[in-house]
């Protein structure tokens, strides 16, 4: 079979031998793979992960323990955690400090032939969604994340800084759940993506100050944290998406001053991510930019560095 | 009458007029000023304020429209309010956007013989509470307002980071609250004073990784943050009290991941403050390492700027 490998800031395509799935793992065969921003930052030496990379998957069982998830379609969580602290305990195995990252910490990822993964992180895909719209569900996860983590009613007017991949899934997200959406980005294309779901993308020209009660940001900027905290009303809260390489600064006095919540926020559970596929009412197809054989992943990489270029996808 | 004056970095003493109050004013003598954190900030720069600063006090009401005011000891809330908008309508007059700040924004403070202040503003001082407790109040109830933005549980463990002024009024308080206070200082003088409330005082040689729950930044450095946030378990909160001038460099990469809270936390409501004070268990006495005339206010700005020194305070 062939997987993708990432070293020293180089993607290549090697031939290697099936991987054997240990007790309580399921052995998957990968049908699509979406590369993630944080895919582009593994490239550029975040973590220092050497390996197969990839999180963003959906595959089909070819073995298992259980012979009721072989044959079928699956998407996986991807911390691996060890099933006896506090946090697993918890229902937060995703903060298990022990915990390997599927092709992000210590754990072989999605891009090649066939891949394993604990049998009880895998989800299955309802029929109704396609395979294109079912490797969203991590991201789309990551978004529903925010609220699991705090409480936005109905009608709320809530700004999203950013119009890449995973702010256009928190955008529409956050949209379908009912909240009133400002989206702030660069590209009226890709604001456009989000308006089908009822999101107001504005070009951030000028951004208000103090405007909103709740401000997601995810500009993958270092000045993002920053322009979010302005747009904060006193009291308000910032969710932050964002991993940025290295030092933000930050000027802490109207964090202080305004009393400020900045909440990170990183990935969530799969479940109303299924739900919220299996409703059709994603703007998905439009946030795909290109299609790549898994033996042409150094050229998807490629592609998907370009500006402005939203998924790709590797395909089986 | 006298009066406090700071303008480019330097105090000096001047002979003014007694100030005229305004209907709904009260004119309040001076008993005791405390010089705090802010008031040297201010002197090096901060919010570019100049003329009278001071905005800890405790004074005895000279005059007042409401007769029942005339002749009590008073503290008094340091935000003056428009009275008219959404914030002043929901309890939250402190972060009304139109607001001076006695001795910080727009308002002349309360180190002269004689200040104003809204009547509104002012809170009788218990007759068991000695003046020199009672000017504590603005801090003790910066202190209370983490109480009032998060659930601190009895019995929950708290690190607090910083042995200065207002590190040692917060860890006291949540220590009397029944909250477990680990508090991180430099200097064995200050955590043994904590101690007298049943704070666990640490010299801060190593800070424990991702430890509490809860963790509250008082240090007033740049650093304090990321130590905070470093020792906060994922899903925790770090509660941020220290302004500090500039920039702050923060790697945002641990929030993200490990979903950490960061919550601003500046001025709280007095009521709280006051039963405190009233209730006397507080240790304050030990946190006085000074008093002077208010005529030799340049040399308690001095002595408040000495390496180590807690509480100066400037008396009638």
């Amino acid at each position: 079979m062939i997987a993708v490998h990432l070293e020293d800031g180089k993607i290549s395509v090697r031939r290697t031998g099936k991987p054997r799935r240990k007790p309580g793992e399921a052995l998957i065969r990968l049908l699509r793979g979406g590369i993630c921003n944080t895919d582009i930052e593994l490239l550029r030496g975040y973590y220092s992960f050497s390996g197969v990379p990839g999180h963003e998957f959906v595959g089909v069982v070819a073995e298992a323990d259980d012979p009721h998830w072989v044959g079928r379609t699956v998407v996986g969580e991807i911390n691996l955690s060890c099933g006896k602290c506090v946090f697993c305990d918890s229902g937060l195995a995703r903060h298990c400090a022990k915990r390997s990252v599927l092709g992000i910490v210590r754990q072989p990822g999605a891009f090649r032939e066939y891949l394993t993964l604990p049998q009880h992180n895998l989800h299955s895909v309802p029929e109704n969604v396609p395979l294109e719209h079912a490797v969203f569900c991590e991201p789309i996860a990551a978004a529903c994340e925010i609220l699991d983590q705090i409480h936005i009613a109905k009608g709320a007017r809530v700004a999203v800084l950013g119009d890449g991949k995973l702010g256009l899934l928190i955008s529409q997200v956050l949209s379908l759940h009912g909240a009133t959406i400002h989206q702030y980005g660069r590209h009226r294309r890709k604001l456009d993506i989000a308006a089908k779901t009822g999101v107001d993308g504005r070009i951030a020209s000028r951004l208000p100050a103090a405007a909103y009660e709740t401000v997601v940001e995810a500009t993958g900027s270092p000045d993002g944290l920053r322009s979010a905290v302005a747009m904060t009303r006193p009291r308000g809260t910032v969710i932050l998406k964002s991993t940025v390489h290295g030092l933000v600064g930050i000027d802490t006095a109207p964090v202080v001053v305004n009393e400020i919540s900045i909440i990170g926020s990183r990935c969530g559970r799969f479940e109303p991510a299924i739900a919220l596929l299996s409703s059709g009412r994603l703007a998905l197809d439009e946030m795909i930019d290109d299609r790549f054989p898994l033996a042409d992943a150094a050229r998807a990489f490629q592609r998907a560095q370009e500006r402005g270029v939203l998924k790709v996808l590797l395909q089986d």
